[in-house]
């Protein structure tokens, strides 16, 4: 299809209508913060010192049904009058502190493509498919009922690395797994016609997987720079994080090329296929933890190879990448960056300290490392104690995980401001794979499992493993993106 | 309805009947085994020292379609002509070495019933309902897939006790919980007119829920012998157990009775009135661990209420339970049991012996309480090592399960043969909630598990816990069986 000519992907609204927009927005918000009034059982936990009392049930039961049933899916408004401001191209600072709701809800949206690469990958070592995803590109974002967020999946992107790092890459015990050497590692996907006319341009998304054991990353990222081989020679990044995006070998079926290759192939398809229909077109890349490593050196790489793309980064808990020549030179390319990071999680903090697991604590290393990497572009700080609905003791691998982060952006207001009271986002989310929910909730810690470890009973009631459907078995060849 | 005075319900085949029955069926299982060839994967299995070449991926590989798709469910042969020999009457011991193919197909019938009230055990202390049963009698057996047994569930019977035992009471944390003081301890089922017909006689059986932590056996069951207040004033048993059976509150919802009073008032009730219609009644007990305890008390209560009873104990891993004398008793007042047992398990050695954890071997003490305990009936000795589906590893917990059990006498075929090679109840079975099968088998260890630990997305998209179906909620009140 062509999008008509009057179409709003075409020229962005002026800044006084962007202007005028963020205030009446934040002016609603405020508004809609005073009059819905928060059920009794989580209105209890605002005050964390609440006492209970014996015959007082209400704290006992699961939130009642008003808070239960509600719908969690935010209303979908036209923002593209502020497509540059929510993309960052304009300053993105006049959006973050207060947060505006548009851009609240569109970090929330990457934020969900990030968290589908952990959601559909496949951790069983006992099956044949482990570290492959588990559903076929055409029905990945319907099988996690994102497809609501008008995006398509184009391709899937697949990474290997011989660099030891935290524990990213998944085998199969299996004798004929699917791959021994690489792993589902992302996906690229681009907006719809409908989604593209409400945020006011073509969005080509990279969603970059991550790996989830934070206490590893002290352990195994040494901090080892390398250049990265930019047109700069001081520009240098961490060696092991540069391995995964760019490792290759013949002997492999899904790394004959490099994640590298295969998602700058992908990109420049999309961006020369949209533009020959005249449309405006921009990449967003989106990771979580090491995701959120591999989603800077993608922009890197985009923005060298596209000069004329907008480029933005929105990562989530992200370590430091590279040294301050590799800051700079983003900045010279415009790539705009925004990293949401947890202010209790440690990943985000190395390189650069050393975590001791046995006095759980921080210690600073000589400040060596600390001064050679640096973080890039800028941070929207969330505070895991700003939310009534989690617990607060030391959780290292709580506080580190997509879901927790989701739930502080949903209810972060600014700084200075306690959590948004009319947050709608699905707080059950958040124990899916932690245990960060306050017990009050009744909500199961770690409760996203697959029915009997996947095993059915067939035809006969014998207990057996389906094999998977034929559309959702991974394949070197039918990764070949089609339009 | 009345059965047709033709009936097989009403005489017993002659022992030369019997005696001939037994030759013919002993024949046909033997021809049947040599014609069998068992998969590949599975034959390798019973070669413990098989060489894996690294080429041969058959043993990497779950079982074939053969070994995987065929019906689990054993030919339903008429076996009313064995009915005295299969239910202990006349003499047990022809049948058992070796086991005759009918005996173990009740046998693993029985044990069927006492595993589902595990498979149907609410062990989620974040529900409401902990500690009760899953499903509503009237579809218990349905919803397990044991329909096919024909019988029907009459009673649930409940249990509490303030006596420090093996972890048997499971409490919700909620705050409006079902009941805090009992749990769901079993039920009583009775044959319908097919299965009555094809058994010879009408069949009440009593399933008793055991605990599954063989470790705290040790430490918790204190061997305080306590006068039954039988009419022999020196039968006495172990008090925590005799504590279960017995206790009652008048501030519980589910015992103002107690699990004793419980199940005597639904047998005598059947057993009037099926007796009323003419027919033989006969009454099977089974249960595993302290089930099989509780199982020998009911059929000293049934014994002592109803002499002329035909009464029968089918007990899995049970411990001693009571004195010289209370075996005796038993004998005397004709009650037949049979105890299988796994001769790595610990449980049955208890009261007795104490279990070292740390050196993790036994240690028999000064034989006093040996001598005090005993054991009662006959007993179907089972070996772990004469399965090649198992692991052969200590493991205290996965020796104790009744899968476990389950398993071992589906191959036994006598003391001094290998296991069955014909055996053909689902393998994975055994995996439901331990780690005891071979890795090359591919079966998850403690497979069973609820999807996302019934967590369910409503209508919105958000998580919630589902209420229970009403007709799943346990009442007190709609205990009160009808027929």
């Amino acid at each position: 299809m062509a999008l008509s000519s009057s179409s709003p992907i075409r020229h962005h609204a002026s800044h006084r209508t962007a202007a005028a927009a963020i205030a009446a927005a934040t002016l609603r918000e405020r508004h809609a913060s005073s009059l819905i009034n928060i059920p009794a059982t989580l209105s209890s936990l605002l005050h964390l010192h609440h006492e209970r009392k014996p015959d007082d049930h209400s704290v006992g039961f699961p939130p009642p049904a008003i808070g239960r049933n509600t719908p969690t899916v935010s209303p979908k408004e036209d923002i593209f009058s502020l497509f540059p401001e929510i993309h960052g191209h304009a300053d993105w600072s006049p959006l973050l502190n207060p947060l505006h709701p548009w851009l609240r809800r569109e970090i929330i949206k990457y934020g969900e493509f990030a968290q589908a690469t952990y959601d559909a990958f496949d951790f069983n070592p006992l099956s044949e498919f482990c570290g492959s995803c588990l559903y076929g590109r055409h029905r990945l974002l319907d099988k996690l009922g994102l497809a609501r967020n008008g995006y398509r999946v184009s391709k899937y992107v697949y990474a290997m690395s011989h660099v030891k790092l935290p524990r990213w890459l998944e085998r199969s015990l299996h004798a004929d797994a699917w791959s021994t050497e690489s792993n589902w590692m992302g996906y690229v996907a681009v907006s719809d016609d409908a989604e593209s006319r409400r945020i006011g341009c073509r969005d080509i998304v990279v969603a970059w997987r991550g790996t989830i054991a934070p206490t590893e990353w002290f352990k195994d990222v040494q901090g080892k720079l390398e250049p990265l081989g930019d047109a700069r020679a001081d520009v240098m990044v961490e060696h092991g994080f540069l391995g995964v995006y760019t490792s290759k070998s013949d002997r492999t079926r899904y790394n004959k090329t490099s994640a590298s290759e295969q998602v700058m192939e992908e990109i420049e398809r999309l961006v020369s296929h949209y533009r020959q229909r005249g449309e405006e077109v921009s990449l967003t890349i989106t990771g979580h933890s090491l995701g959120g490593a591999l989603a800077l050196l993608n922009a890197h790489e985009a923005a060298s190879t596209i000069p004329d793309l907008p480029i933005s980064v929105i990562s989530f808990g992200g370590p430091r990448v590279g040294n301050v020549a590799f800051g700079e030179k983003l900045k010279e390319m415009n790539v705009k960056v925004l990293r949401v990071v947890v202010k209790q999680d440690m990943v985000p903090k190395v390189p650069g300290i050393l975590f001791n697991e046995g006095l759980k604590r921080f210690e600073h290393v000589t400040g060596t490392l600390e001064s050679v990497y640096t973080h890039v572009g800028l941070e929207l700080g969330l505070d895991v104690s700003s939310s009534p609905y989690l617990k607060h003791g030391l959780d290292v691998a709580g506080f580190h995980k997509l879901e927790t982060y989701l739930h502080l952006v949903d209810g972060f207001l600014s700084s200075d401001k306690e959590f948004r009271r009319n947050a709608r986002r699905d707080v059950a989310l958040v124990n899916k794979t932690s245990g960060m929910l306050r017990d009050e909730l009744h909500i199961p810690p770690r409760w996203a499992q697959a029915a009997n470890k996947g095993m059915v009973r067939n035809a006969y009631g014998r207990w057996v493993k389906p094999a998977r459907e034929p559309e959702d078995i991974p394949s070197p060849y039918r990764e070949e993106a089609q339009l």
